[in-house]
């Protein structure tokens, strides 16, 4: 079987990864995210496993202490990260995950030299993003400053990418997405048992 | 304005190539077939410039002299070559361009170090091109054993190329090899100008 791609993805708020991401995991077969773990409690409806793994702040720092985690980070007082071993089984079992991020976490799994590829999405211009910000209307004149500074600062550090999509057209921005997903599934170095197989007529 | 990618494509004879290709070029905007030069007559219908470029012999041994090749070849007699300054003016005018050409080809422009994306298509196994190539019945028996050889042999080289096509159904072949061609164009080092653009918010 060939072992699946840990795909990296990033963008500044408002560019519309959440999105693009939903649309290519109902299109794409053996895609799916990466369920990270967490100490925030559960809300209504989530399932653990599913949704997060739910774990208590000293589990959670038990599994810092060992290095469990590719990246984990603090949000309002709550630890969210994600598990080498739990991405490690799900490649071996053949299944594309999609790592869903801020590009501090994305850093991170770069730092740690783990085999992954990683996709920057933007929108079509800062101008753009600013008007998007303004109109889901859930931000304070304040955040959204902040969101457009975070993300200029951000794209400074595109060429650490390797794929960068843009989200100006959205049914264009999911082409091509898929279309990365795609692509990397057919990169020589996932295929040479298959190769192999060919060669010898099997 | 981003700059063309060369996609050099190679296959056994009997994988299906010149259909994929066909069909891919139909379907992607800005994807080109490189024109060859030749020293072989223009048959009936072929245009000068659009099917090859024809030139006498002492004109295409000059331009080997002048090292204007990046790859060439005689195939009964006759002179083929791909002609370095036509590639990267297609390329510079942001057009994307096929090389459909053998693996023996394909390994000259890796010498050359030219820059670009080499994709390999393969038949599902040597038994299925050996079937194929019997019901194209085109071909001598000897000539069939040469291709099933000759094909052996240079999948052992599959790793010189960046990905691999296994044209089993073809619409699924057809598929990959679009995304390829798709995610290519969303090289980070293809965009920086345009990631430039959006950061500066034109």
């Amino acid at each position: 079987m060939r072992k699946g791609t840990l795909f990296v993805v990033t963008a500044p708020s408002g560019a519309g990864k959440s999105t693009l991401l939903d649309m290519v995991l109902e299109a794409v077969p053996l895609l799916e995210y990466s369920v990270s773990v967490t100490t925030r409690p559960p809300r209504r409806g989530e399932v653990d496993g599913k949704d997060y793994h739910f774990v208590t702040r000293g589990e959670f720092e038990d599994m810092i202490e060992r290095g469990e985690f590719l990246e984990h980070a603090v949000v309002y007082d709550n630890y969210y990260g994600t598990r080498r071993s739990a991405i490690e089984e799900a490649l071996q079992a053949g299944k594309d995950i999609i790592l869903d991020i801020d590009a501090r976490g994305a850093f991170q799994v770069m730092e740690k030299k783990y085999p992954a590829v990683y996709v920057y999405i933007l929108p079509p211009s800062i101008t753009e993003l600013e008007r998007r910000l303004r109109g889901r209307a859930t931000d304070s004149e304040d955040v959204i400053r902040k969101r457009l500074s975070l993300a200029r600062e951000e794209m400074g550090y595109a060429e650490k990418y390797d794929y960068v999509v843009i989200n100006d057209k959205l049914q264009e921005a999911f082409e091509d997405l898929k279309a990365i997903i795609l692509a990397e599934r057919r990169r020589v170095g996932k295929n040479m048992n298959e190769i192999k197989r060919i060669r010898e007529g099997r």
